[in-house]
């Protein structure tokens, strides 16, 4: 699977180190919006021993229909901002490339836009593209349908400067219907990120729980979508989808 | 939903005492094999306010036809001994009443036996019966196909004078393919019981965890059993079948 | 040990249960509010075997003086409710019989009326007499005071139907000088109780849980309280003062 | 606090961020192994911004007594090697600077070797200098003293390729007087490392976790190792002694 990765932020960087240690993955190139770093080998630059693979390029340097005809791949992996995919979107699609996008947060009119995308191609939008945190979200679906009086709480544990609640947090409470408030959150000393759904039962408790250990997390889930989604129709898809499946599976076993 | 009660030990009251609590079950009888306590009502002898509800009969004074026959129940839940339903079984089969064993292990010929039962109504056999256990069994499964090569590794925690390693902690191991010696087991004090799965992934781990706080969780898994077999057609079941069903609601969502 | 109990609702009979397991200490009687159970034999209540224990005397249907002369104990051990200590109090300590009293709050008051009975005997006053959550609030009070600028995090966990904040987490949170508005309350199903404090440190964790079993915890812990305040002058005493010669102990070790 | 540091391997090198970025210490030097980075600067070289702070140099090319004598330290901080104290423990020492040493392991006669270096400085060395591994340590140790009877059980995690038993988890176990072989390894993806001490009382169960984040926590533990020794007379330290004080101080608010 080749692979074209868009954003060299922190994420970025920590998904480009997932792809070129995966023997999944060809990491062909990537695309950041600043000049710097331009032309440098990204398995150099992150002191990664791997052949033949990608070079950074800057985003305004570089003309995507002459990227994408040159350098093909299979699949684009998007870390870098929310109007990125206006720009590279339709080339893309029109070549059958997929789409794999991690960014948090879109304008209505984006998703519009990529949903129309996906009429020429696979377009996947995962906020948090962990399998954990994911996984967790439909097991705990699952668990509130199976025991629909149980009691859900939710505690979510992260750094002390992150200010706001989790989005994480925020989008697990509405895939089950609690609202904002019902959110506990503990904000202390340097915790990477930690998810717990708590089920009361009248004699027994559940808990569900993630934790972040570091930000390749999002790699490994970026390149297990773009796995996933490789052998599907063209169409939106959203993580969901691809782990459905895998419940499906055992509800036939 | 009328229920017939074998066994009235420690556990037997617990599930009594639940069967006895909720809306969706009348407890009709219960039988038990001493002597001890013959005649009295179930809800004065546990000290719940209930109309109308069961006595408890000595398994040798009682004539299962006779019983099945003046009051009649629609489904009978066993934790009683491996024994019984070779009593029970042939009479309850025969009148399509459904058979919800919890007991922990039965020789291999009862097996056949129930199987046999199976062919005029539905029997559901399930050593841990407790939803808890059984859900965290299948969503186990379910993160394993997802990510086969997760390393897992299984906590269980029980009071000290707890001998054995947990026999649940055994069928999870077995469910995920895990050895016997990979199960730690920590004893101490009082705890009433505790399994964790652990899912290492290189860059974040999900803790499944399931806490026991009273032996009625036995009753309301079992009063679930129940209440779901009851549509089902003839044959033999175990609580996974109960679940997965939910499994795959969703996944069709 | 001769221990005299007042209280015999829920949590009285946990502490019975308690003292009459323990080879440290003898019942000598219980007293309670009403009439129910009188002159009836605890162990043989409780179905416990032990020869010569205790009786059950209403309150106001004995003498003190007369009690305490004929059955005497060394310490009382007082679970009952708040205006017990003023009616036994004076007689008791007039006699040097050690009170050690676990009711949750007392009128200011009272508070000043068993300092003045502190002058004739021990008197120790614990709300949440557990040993754990005593060891608990005073560990945090040393890593507090090892790393003042660490984030520290309350969560508390109860069942459903609890409905105000844990008076435990209360204290803990003001012993550590910390808001009510930073504990985190979580209530769900049946959970007994659970203490949680966070450490977060900038690059690791600490955690300090306490998980309540059943509430035979205050026994054992009223039973190790009098058992160290018996060789301590005449004074008024908390939970805190028994623990602390422990911590003192390993700092000169 | 003027500051050197042996050492700048991976643990050195998160040594030396935290030393960077604390306001208590100035990082003056730093000597490693190799020539490489020789005469770098230390802040520049990671990243932080600082005026006036340390260059690196190698150990084979700088003389220690000309080393002290033009740039003056008054603690040494030593991630290095068991036997690099051999080489500038005597200079150091007869300097009257202190020596806070993390290194793992030494051989019986080193350890020899730094008691003598003790009657002229202040030597401090503990394997496992983080501030939450040694808290837990010594609040262990309390809670057994209070609870003698208490059944302790240890579960130490770390990541799937750490092959032999934690090093941490084998000191816990033995300043508890537990035998190796009831520590529970879990080994299992990414995780940094997580060691959990549990008490089990009969009717309630403490639990003390320390969770690692990153190697930092070693640099904020020798720095605080360093600052806490610098008023102590000449002797022979360990990070416990540094931290009972605290307890010790509880021990009479």
């Amino acid at each position: 699977m080749r692979v074209g990765l868009f954003g060299f932020g922190k994420t970025g960087k920590a998904a480009a180190t997932v792809l070129l240690q995966s023997k999944e993955a060809d990491l062909c190139w990537v695309i950041r919006k600043t000049t710097n770093l331009q032309h440098r080998s990204v398995p150099e630059f992150l002191g990664i021993t791997d052949d033949n693979q990608g070079l950074i390029f800057a985003k305004d340097e570089c003309t995507f229909s002459e990227l994408f005809e040159k350098q093909p791949v299979d699949v684009i992996i998007d870390f870098s901002s929310a109007d990125a995919v206006l720009e590279y979107g339709p080339e893309a699609a029109s070549r059958g490339i997929s789409i794999v996008t991690a960014i948090s947060a879109y304008p209505e009119s984006t998703v519009t836009f990529m949903k129309i995308l996906s009429e020429q191609t696979r377009v996947l939008w995962s906020p948090n593209i962990t399998i954990g945190i994911n996984f967790l979200m439909i097991a705990a679906k699952v668990l509130k349908s199976i025991a629909p009086y149980t009691d859900i709480e939710l505690i979510e544990e992260h750094f002390k400067n992150k200010q706001e609640i989790s989005g994480t947090a925020i989008k697990i409470s509405q895939s089950l219907s609690l609202s904002h408030e019902d959110i506990k959150s503990v904000r202390a000393g340097g915790i990477v990120g930690r998810h717990e759904i708590i089920f009361g039962f009248p004699y027994q408790t559940v808990r569900l729980i993630h934790e972040s250990i570091s930000r390749e997390a999002f790699g490994t889930g970026a390149l297990f979508a773009a796995k996933s989604v490789l052998g599907r129709e063209n169409g939106f898809y959203c993580m969901d989808d691809m782990l459905k499946s895998y419940f499906n599976i055992v509800a036939y076993s």
